[in-house]
């Protein structure tokens, strides 16, 4: 019933702005809507595959006989340890650690109603088992589960890897809590081909556990990217074998807060063996302070007055030994990370230093910059990209690089971040000719919980109160209140519909499109995907873990699944079901709303 | 220099207000703030005591020679397990486990510059060992620091209590790892009586071992009341063993997600262990959905039309069962809980099915209430009040029980939540003469993580554009490119000062104070405190924690500390160096800001 079903959506709309408030819908939310997510027919997959036809025929799954084994027919063998070490992984996922039971009756192994193998065939001469994922990998795969085997083909080891992750979601328990499958049939590839999360470890140090259990739940996503924003202003955790200094100097503490060669390396193969690229990020001229403390001269001494103040901005750009030393800097980069990209910044870049340095001006004067300091950035970055060139590493960088209108190599990856104006950004970017990714709308250190304005600031007698809340009798009462205490109301409660819901910003980042910019087919093309940036003012190792999850997981499904995947109840069933699977593999990924999940996290 | 200090304090304020972007204001900060905390004069001590002096002196603490012992002269003794088992457990906090060493010279024990014993002396002939803590408890203690000696004065045992947490903050480590301590003095005692935190565990249930744990980090802080809000309308998770129904057929899952009269009582005795009082919340009678399900015909039966919709309302206030079950569980619940208040709520309630029933209708006609469904409620709370007198109870409720004129006892705690007029409210109460705690700036579970407003909406052409964030030069070219863009543009960035910094929304709590409202001397005695509030919607064990600390540690200084007890930059040190602590004792408190901590969290 159309009707019924679109009353229960106004109710959740409204219900959901009342989250601010402890709401009081539940008599309606309950009937109709179910806050506690109903089953969707796509069960609890997630991101949601391109192609996917579920029937009703059950089967099921047993630990003591169920496998995972290469088909005969694969291209990859034993020898490819990223697929075994895989098939063990799911294995766990699907029945925990030590629980293979001795079966009681063997002669009922195969029995008509049971998936007793999961075949996975690598249909390419070259599996790429040993290689790295980039920005090119062929990432699909299709899969198939019949009864007594189900078959998972993949022309690379990369698809291979999501197709063991959607299989394990396909699996569930029934009422007795036996593992069960349904004959499914998916046909699946990314829509887009770069789906990162960025994670910042100079504003907290993160330890590799925490970075390494994230990874995991990347892969659990199809985020392909790890965007390693490893040092800026507050603190140099990268070692250096070149210059040891700058995170003996630069890092919060030199020898606990550093990621050494090893612990690089770590995470550069953990992230290989799911499928995941680590695209570092070592942005200058801004956001330098902590490379400052071990590489004298590097900054921009800022002056007061005509002396020095003693404080630092950004990169020096005049001096030859900067570029000595981003030239060797960079040739350890380009040889520590495998990747074919390197994110090299470029945001926020504060002027007010190189004004007040004589030696800039001087030189500004010489190069006929006048008083643009944007041509002095520029001047910077062109030479730092000349530098990165020599390395064969493409480059990466934020949207700023772009506007100064500095000259970028063609395959150049324009990073888009700023929120106002983004999309106009993405037609101007494309425009040009470059590819981009998106992140203006997914900055998940940014939390939408409602704040209510009026709780914190004294009211002048001429305020006027914008009523936004509460059930009809309630926003009538309220603006009975308001006008009885002499100010101006305005209503807006009844018209809230489609606003983005308090407390669920993941409806928001859902919503987002990278393609929803003016353009033609060519420069959408050119959107090779978006980013979630998380931040690290505000966390570290206790709260990043569930601020990061299930918010990002909004954009993994914005990012993998196909354009018209929009039903936002859908999302929310799913969600809730790809939440609660997160917990019970022992992430504590946050609630997307109230009531619970089969297995609840069992930490504090 | 005052001048320096100033413009250090702009700067910060500043930069906070950055906090929305990545901030680039790093060389300033570092120069003359310090984001990483400067020590206080008053070290790690939160919250911070009425009178305090700490010297130079400073003295060694031994793990294998220091004790926590009753004075000779203490009323309490070894029987007292209340203190025993707080003496090891702040043993524990200060040396950890199994690192009690052998002392390779004895001979040292001893030295002078050693603190070998601190003895605790409580004062009083009636320590109140094994008795509950209650609104008048005396939780005062006098703690002197001296060598070789440190005695801890106080007449009852929550004042000790207090006093050992103090004790153990005063422990620092010097650069070797020494345990240290300066010689002090300090006396002190809560400002209010009644400071709370709210924990909802029907909206999601939380397991007992993280009510256990907060419990602890409740004490750390000196929080003295534990407002549990135990049921609701999403589940009903209290046992109840004159209604077990209600839980059968109410909580989320009655076996595993329900509280047995074994874990209330665990929950009571080790709240009681830590000084801690335990306030339940049987809400009604809205927010009752849950307590509907097993109990037959409490609830409202909502009519559509001439018909029953199939949907429930509020309590039914107009059956006789009504109040007869009431009389029956809220005897149950005087017993099961010993404190002598319980929080009736009385909040928010949806009058609209009350309307929609005819047999209320008929109620309100009889009883001369016209169409005023306040006078219902107020029918319905008076018959409640006058049941739950009848249990020898005090009661707490919510404000609109006072706002809709019930009789209520002397004795009657009102409790503010509502944020807008909460001042008035407050003048109101008291001038009524009725006792009062404040939770209206302190809901926990608002965020105030600063949300580009410009970032989700598609601007019309006459949209004004307000200009908030950036330095000088970021925003003068933010406001040129909105005037190129044809719109209109308004200027705030730098005026923004006072305003509460984005993602540190401890300051707002921090600066509020119960006692700001109109009102004479002994009106402000009627506030006996107040609470803070984490509401359930978006939090469960895997966020709780982190969300509710150290931000409910900016309630707890405010309630216990001196009133002048205001300089906020004093407060972000200790609250830094005191989060760190909480992080040391195995809490994943969240950062402040960014930085990090000596003793990192462990977990993921």
């Amino acid at each position: 019933m159309i009707t019924t079903w679109k009353f229960a959506l106004l109710l959740l709309s409204l219900g959901f702005c009342q989250g601010r408030l402890r709401e009081n819908y539940i008599d309606e939310f309950e009937e109709d809507v179910k806050v506690f997510a109903e089953p969707s027919k796509y069960g609890s997959l997630w991101p949601l595959p391109q192609k996917v036809q579920i029937s009703q025929d059950s089967f099921r799954l047993s630990s003591s006989s169920f496998k995972i084994v290469d088909a005969k027919q694969s291209s990859a063998g034993a020898s490819c340890s990223l697929l075994q070490d895989a098939y063990r992984r799911y294995f766990e996922y699907m029945f925990g650690i030590g629980k293979r039971q001795q079966q009681l009756n063997k002669g009922k192994r195969g029995v008509p109603s049971e998936v007793t193998e999961l075949q996975v065939w690598i249909t390419s001469p070259d599996t790429e088992c040993d290689g790295y994922p980039s920005v090119s990998s062929d990432e699909s795969y299709e899969l198939t589960v019949a009864q007594p085997y189900a078959v998972l083909k993949a022309p690379k080891v990369w698809g291979a890897l999501h197709g063991l992750e959607t299989f394990t979601q396909l699996v569930y328990e029934d009422q007795y809590g036996a593992k069960s499958i349904n004959s499914t049939s998916i046909n699946d590839f990314p829509r887009f081909a770069h789906r990162g999360i960025l994670l910042d470890t100079s504003r907290h140090f993160l330890p590799i556990k925490v970075i390494l259990a994230n990874l995991e739940v990347m892969a659990w996503n199809k985020i392909n990217v790890f965007h390693w924003h490893i040092v800026d202003d507050p603190s140099f955790p990268y070692l250096s074998r070149t210059f040891p200094q700058l995170s003996l100097k630069g890092a919060f503490q030199p020898y606990t807060h550093v990621y050494t060669p090893a612990d690089v390396k770590m995470v550069i193969e953990f992230a290989r063996l799911r499928g995941i690229r680590v695209v570092p990020e070592f942005d200058t001229p801004g956001h330098t302070q902590s490379w400052g403390k071990g590489q004298p001269d590097l900054l921009t001494p800022c002056y007061s007055g005509s002396k020095p103040s003693g404080t630092f901005g950004p990169v020096n750009p005049i001096l030859n030994t900067t570029y000595d030393f981003m030239a060797q800097f960079f040739k350890e980069v380009s040889t520590v990370f495998p990747d074919a990209y390197v994110h090299l910044g470029g945001d926020e870049v504060d002027f007010s230093c190189w004004k007040s340095n004589p030696d800039i001006q001087k030189f500004m004067e010489q190069q006929g910059f006048g008083q643009d300091y944007k041509k002095l950035e520029s001047f910077y970055i062109q030479r730092l990209l000349d530098i990165v060139t020599t390395t064969s590493k493409g480059y990466m960088i934020w949207q700023e690089v772009f506007d100064n209108g500095v000259k970028l190599k063609p395959d150049t990856v324009v990073h888009v971040w700023i929120g106002s104006g983004s999309n106009e950004e993405m037609s101007r970017v494309t425009e040009a000719g470059f590819t981009t990714i998106l992140s203006a709308p997914w900055y998940l250190d940014y939390i939408s919980y409602g704040q209510d304005w009026q709780r914190y600031y004294k009211l002048k007698p001429d305020t006027l109160i914008h009523v936004w809340k509460g059930n009809q009798e309630q926003y009538q009462n309220e603006m009975a209140k308001v006008t009885s205490s002499g100010y101006k109301t305005l209503l807006s409660t009844p018209w809230y519909l489609n606003r983005i819901s308090y407390g669920q910003d993941w409806r928001g980042h859902y919503k987002a499109d990278p393609q929803d910019f003016t353009g033609t087919e060519a420069q959408k093309k050119l959107v090779i995907g978006g980013e979630a940036c998380l931040w690290g003012e505000y966390v570290d190792a206790t709260n990043l873990t569930p601020r990061l999850w299930p918010r990002a997981s909004a954009v993994a499904e914005r990012l993998w699944s196909a354009k018209d995947v929009t039903d936002i109840n859908d999302a929310y069933n799913r969600l809730s079901a790809h939440r609660c699977r997160m917990v019970d593999r022992g992430i504590p990924a946050e609630p997307l709303f109230y009531g619970f999940c089969p297995h609840e996290y069992k930490g504090i």
